[in-house]
């Protein structure tokens, strides 16, 4: 069985947020066991999971990512669409696009501590679409 | 047709220890085509793939994941839970916490060097849950 | 359903490379709704998602990671396959191995600007399998 659902999420600011709910409420009933595939169709954003409780976590991943990769890097040559671009397509792939998260006993199947993060890398991202496949 | 099972893996040390067999061996008869998800549920440890051979591949990762994210980092401020914490969370998200694998007559399809890692970012993880689910 | 091809890509030079329509004209008739996963059997080479318009998108690609893991890393142990090959190891599993893409109306729903990157981080990695497993 396939089940497909997109999801339109609104304008978050760049960074680090938790999004389980609002996956976790939009979901069709899921299958006593099985697969979702969580997809963000951009290169500028990313899917992860962390810890979903201390916010702190998400600051620190914000401020990591840009030492790493600082809007400020002079030898970009894909530097059009502003500076918090390139960095955004880099870290975006750091991250990866998509989760394949266990459903068991028609719920998702995460750890005690793990979240699902929205990555905003763009200073003006808008909104993101998700496309959620849930496999049984 | 969907099969899962809970693997619980000992505790492992510090570093990037090589769990294809112990994977392998506590999975149920594989289908001869369709793919195995591999996943682990926690913040703090990821899994990855990477060459099954030379042990210096291991240590070498080890090494370089503490020289890109130092447990000395001083502008951290989620430290509550000890100077491995934080680092454990970054390095967790940038390998990735799930494998979706290829499995082909019966078998994981892997390439001849490649082998499954488990990624221990904590001094001390403890026991580490995988959750297995195959799709057939 | 489970349907399953091998790729076998030709020789790459060492970079980031679109390989989008390269994947998509091999494909049979994908079903309308499920997951496309593409696995590359290697460890020194890895496949991402990422902007499929501006080239110098993958040329920053390049120059971002040799300069994050140098060939010239003196502290390598790991270093009898030529001073590009541990590097080449930690590049793979930063990026990662695997895409699990949705597939609806019987095509690969990705965004926009999404195509499927190959990242080849040998000086010569030589020709690259890839299995493709379609779930439906």
């Amino acid at each position: 069985m396939v089940e497909q659902l997109e999801i339109v999420l609104p304008p978050y600011k760049r960074g680090f947020h938790l999004i389980t709910d609002e996956i976790v409420n939009r979901l069709p009933n899921l299958p006593k066991e099985g697969i979702a595939n969580i997809f963000i169709k951009h290169t500028s954003a990313a899917i992860t999971i962390n810890e979903n409780a201390d916010s702190t976590v998400r600051t620190d991943f914000e401020t990591f990512f840009n030492r790493l990769i600082p809007d400020s890097t002079s030898w970009f040559t894909h530097n059009t669409e502003g500076n918090d671009d390139m960095p955004a397509h880099v870290k975006a792939s750091i991250i990866g696009q998509f989760l394949s998260i266990p459903i068991t006993n028609y719920k998702f199947n995460l750890g005690t501590w793990q979240g699902i993060y929205l990555c905003e890398f763009r200073n003006y991202g808008g909104n993101r679409r998700i496309t959620v496949t849930i496999l049984s």
